[in-house]
């Protein structure tokens, strides 16, 4: 069994290429439910449905979420209202949003919700979400306001600088069943490439979760979103020079180096292994940058043989 | 001013006939809710939408109802979670329910919302729901099942005989704000060409509007749905023939004559005018069958003509 961490796009691309080399039966994948909002009283989780609708074929490839070649009849009529709808949520993908909520309404947990929705596309893997509870990851921005995820990275399309991060009612928050299980029993734990700030740390930040990956620390590979220093989708780079990181593979060893023991890092940044390696990570050096599945499928399987899970 | 009692298609095209010959500001619609239905967790009120779609302009011509040129994307999409999609709600339609379930969430009665929503269409008329409280017709069926207005109308698509009629929780609705007013004030008040037990008659039922509507029966004037014995659309002829009525115009007039001092039957019951007369209901013969907007705007004209409120 393999457990992966997983944010939205990047996680979603290293998981489509993960389980054209292992069976989908064998992953579990710990979704991230901080960036979950609420928009026109539904209850949206964008990191589980970009996941779900990724492994399904379904997902936009030009944006990498949101449904192929959906129509937005719904947001455009909704503009009538003076409502915010900067938060484009495409008609089919309405679907899914309308079936959870009324799913959560009839008190149904986000887990079973979760498992319902990937039932339905046919997918084999486990999704699990981090957490039932309500966790929030809110962002202080350095004009004083705070403001929720999607705020920030739609509406404001992270063109704002962050003062700092908060994992709201984390500290209460208890991982998800199934969750704690799956990392107890991986072979292999794979920290997705996803943002470390706003995808990766929120599903650390539960209590339970953090201590239970960072105990498997050898059994854990996390895989660098930073190449050559740059995010390669959304606002990694900048996030992490905001709050005093270093924006670089090394960067991340440091930030995930107590719960992974391997780093995978892009052929670009070769020579940082060295600054890798005297973190206390083993670098692997191999291509991160997923612009075909071939690429995926081959880092899925550099990835799996970092623990000895070579197939 | 002018009170209309108002379901969904017939009274939709009245009232768009009305709105050519008296400005929409002095109309006050009164709408039935018994029809309301809870649809994927949103809140949808087919009489009221129907009512502010067609005064727009922007109503389906071909069913009625719903949205002209409208997509079905969500609907086709929630086939996958195996839920009941046989209310078709299209994508620009979802718009309002979604709207009008975010606001009723939020706190807002229905009456503000409906407000808010008419204001948004750009409508001059006040549409008020008969109620703010949660009335739903109820039907016993032959078969000893007891249904939802929309399971009966539009799932069971009204093919299956009918025992009885139930109004539930009417007796302890209160008429929503404005309501009484308008009909104590009205120089005319229409019961439209509406389905007398499903439509009209849940209006009458919540406590107050039925014995406010008696009050002025001078002032009110009723249109027959019945042409030649039949409903012009939906069950009304079976419905009234099963629960023991008689399906034409005199029946109506036997049914609203305790409200409605005049009937307005159609030119093809021209023979059942003595019979309503025998009823004590003034009887007057017009085309009311609305194939045009000039013959709805004629049948606005001779139900204001009326009780003396010629234009």
């Amino acid at each position: 069994m393999i457990a992966v961490l997983a944010g939205g796009v990047g996680a979603a691309r290293f998981l489509s290429g993960l389980v054209g080399v292992v069976a989908g039966s064998e992953v579990t994948v710990i979704g991230n439910t901080g960036d979950d909002a609420v928009l026109h009283g539904l209850h949206v989780c964008p990191d589980l449905d970009t996941v779900t609708y990724t492994l399904a074929g379904a997902v936009n490839p030009e944006t990498g979420w949101g449904l192929a070649g959906d129509s937005f009849g719904a947001m455009d009529a909704l503009d009538r209202f003076g409502v915010a709808t900067w938060f484009r949520l495409g008609d089919r993908d309405l679907a899914t949003h309308l079936y959870r909520t009324q799913r959560l309404g009839a008190g149904a947990t986000l887990s079973e919700v979760t498992a319902e929705i990937v039932a339905a596309w046919g997918l084999k893997i486990a999704l699990l979400p981090m957490t039932d509870d309500d966790v929030r990851t809110r962002l202080r921005l350095a004009d004083g306001r705070e403001v929720d995820f999607q705020e920030y990275f739609v509406h404001l399309r992270h063109g704002v600088a962050v003062e700092s991060i908060d994992y709201a009612r984390a500290g209460s928050a208890r991982p998800a069943p199934g969750v704690e299980a799956a990392l107890a029993s991986a072979e292999l734990i794979v920290l997705a490439p996803s943002n470390p700030l706003l995808s990766i740390a929120p599903i650390l930040a539960v209590p339970g979760i953090g201590e239970a990956v960072a105990r498997r620390r050898d059994r854990v590979v996390a895989i660098s979103p930073i190449v050559a220093g740059r995010a390669l989708k959304g606002p990694a780079d900048q996030l992490l020079v905001e709050l005093g990181h270093e924006s670089s593979a090394a960067g991340v060893a440091r930030l995930l180096g107590p719960y992974a023991s391997v780093l995978v890092l892009d052929t670009a940044d070769a020579g940082l292994a060295g600054a890798v390696s005297a973190l206390g990570v083993r670098p692997i050096v191999t291509d991160t940058v997923m612009r075909t599945p071939g690429v995926a499928a081959e880092l899925a399987r550099v990835t799996l043989a970092a623990v000895g899970k070579a197939r």
